[in-house]
């Protein structure tokens, strides 16, 4: 029953040597593509028509323990969490969530009242961007998985996708970058920084935010161009919004946090590898019209929003960093499961 | 953040003790309800409204190896199963599945070529119900995971509900019972059992097919006034009838396979067991207005399906089995994760 459409010799690798990205990869060339498909494999979100210029979006994002729970997290933040990271997605399209399944795998020995926290938190983590839990199932298994679904709807012309960028067009975030990685970091081994600064940066990781306003108010603006979450690494998103849009980027402003900073100067870890290579930050990247800068910058304001520019879509393929006069290449790197 | 609506006692328990139903009532108890909700816990999908009499349905159900593939079940087997988990619910319901987001959890050592069948087997199973997959995500988990999320619209008057019951109401199911359970003891142990018996029952398990061809056409018929997906068994879903419907149920005839009455009479195992408390069974069980048997028995029929009327719905409460002139209370028990 197997075509075998990959390399014969990489099917005797196994998951873990292969990486996230290329099981991927692998799976989507053994299915059939749904004819008509308005956002399909290779975006934030997938969408499907559902008439009268209507798309229904759709977005699957799975937590596991195992790997995306780090120590010092309840459940209640880890059911947040795993809602937070769906709404990331909806957010870096434009897409107002409406409604989502939860599927919840158990370890037989997990007490009633960390189910109830479960709950709580996903309760918190939908309502707090203005969907709602609507159904799911439950059943048993070694690691906790908490499987969530998100659904709404909108507008065709509305989206904001990952492929329209041109060059000329400004780069922008919606936030600073690297106070996850360097949350992490405080959260796995005791480091000499500041509590203060610790407090901010550990918060960044249990309490993750979705840019759901900023990304509604964008896509109302009309000013964006091309759009992605940077849940998978500032770096990783660069690069998928170059090969997306067919073009090349240009970093001149390092959006680093203003703890990240002082993590780093501290511990003597490298800034940009922070702000670069973090993963698990919900800023979007998005690239703007020039001409519709100013309006985009008042319709963030307009919700308590910032937007903050970090360069500029250039021609070519390549995704530079330009400081002290000098480029670097910025390394397709990220976040991946079964490789971190 | 815990609010304790449940027993306080009881949040002492673990998951393995307190069963999947009591988990999945703890969590609703914990969850905001959705204003306007079509369809909510309580059925075999959830449905919201999306404008102009058409509603969004949703279903998400779980695979988790360890609980849900037996033994000499294929990765490619597994995958198509958690599709048809899915895609049965809907037909229970008389809506076409439209498309699909999988998230994967795969163990480490997973080798790649069965990560190929598993996508295989996903693709396959949606393109048998005339659906696809349109996205998804993979992450690594100690169990395989298959994670299964469903979309589709739906006119909201052709929504077959488990509410409708009507005493008078003809009791009917579109095929017979007891071939998974009997498949299920064949799979876990040797049995003195026909080659030919066993294939067919060993089949019913590794690839069970749920009866979309007949909930579209009842659904079209307009004679159902209740139904449900039978996967947690046929007892417990005649008690959910009669729960939603607020009716009693009597069952005079015995909806048995002929290969699971073979295998009754050569292990000695009662034949209404199998039938009634086996689950993984992906039938429907509808209840039909008496005026239009008819017209549901052609409608079936001219897809190539059976509809066979095991029962009248009554009054009162009681789920009871007629069978030789006595009557006998048909027990709440089905399929339970975390208790079998």
């Amino acid at each position: 029953m197997v075509r075998t459409r990959g390399n014969k010799k990489s099917l005797l690798k196994t998951a873990g040597t292969i990486g996230e990205r290329k099981i991927i990869e692998m799976i989507q060339g053994h299915l059939d593509l749904m004819p008509n498909l308005a956002v399909s494999f290779g975006d934030d979100v997938s969408a499907l028509s559902i008439g009268r210029g209507c798309l229904a979006v759709l977005k699957a994002d799975m937590l596991v323990s195992k790997t995306d729970v780090p120590p010092g997290m309840t459940f209640w933040q880890a059911a947040r969490k795993a809602v937070v990271m769906n709404i990331s997605d909806f957010a870096a399209k434009g897409v107002k969530p409406m409604a989502m399944l939860v599927s919840l795998g158990l370890p037989k020995g997990m007490a009633a009242k960390d189910v109830v926290e479960l709950a709580e938190g996903l309760n918190a983590g939908a309502r707090e961007y203005g969907a709602y839990v609507i159904g799911g199932d439950t059943g048993e298994a070694s690691d906790l998985v908490i499987s969530v679904s998100l659904f709404g709807t909108a507008r065709r012309n509305r989206l904001m996708l990952r492929s329209g960028a041109k060059p000329g067009d400004f780069l922008a975030v919606t936030g600073p970058f690297g106070n996850t990685a360097a949350g992490l970091r405080v959260l796995l081994s005791k480091l000499d920084v500041p509590e203060k600064v610790r407090d901010v940066l550990a918060k960044s990781v249990l309490l993750p935010h979705a840019r759901l306003k900023e990304g509604l108010a964008l896509s109302h603006s009309k000013a964006v161009s091309a759009a992605i979450d940077s849940s998978d690494g500032l770096a990783w998103s660069l690069h998928e919004i170059a090969r997306a849009s067919n073009v090349g980027l240009m970093i001149d402003r390092l959006p680093a946090a203003s703890e990240a900073k002082i993590f780093a100067e501290r511990t003597k870890i490298d800034l940009a590898e922070l702000v670069f290579y973090g993963g698990e930050e919900y800023e979007i990247l998005l690239t703007i019209k020039p001409d519709a800068w100013a309006a985009a910058e008042k319709a963030v304001a307009r919700i308590g929003g910032q937007l903050l520019q970090i360069g500029k879509v250039t021609r070519g393929k390549r995704v530079v960093r330009e400081s002290g006069g000098t480029k670097h290449t910025i390394e397709p790197r990220g976040y991946e499961h079964f490789k971190t």
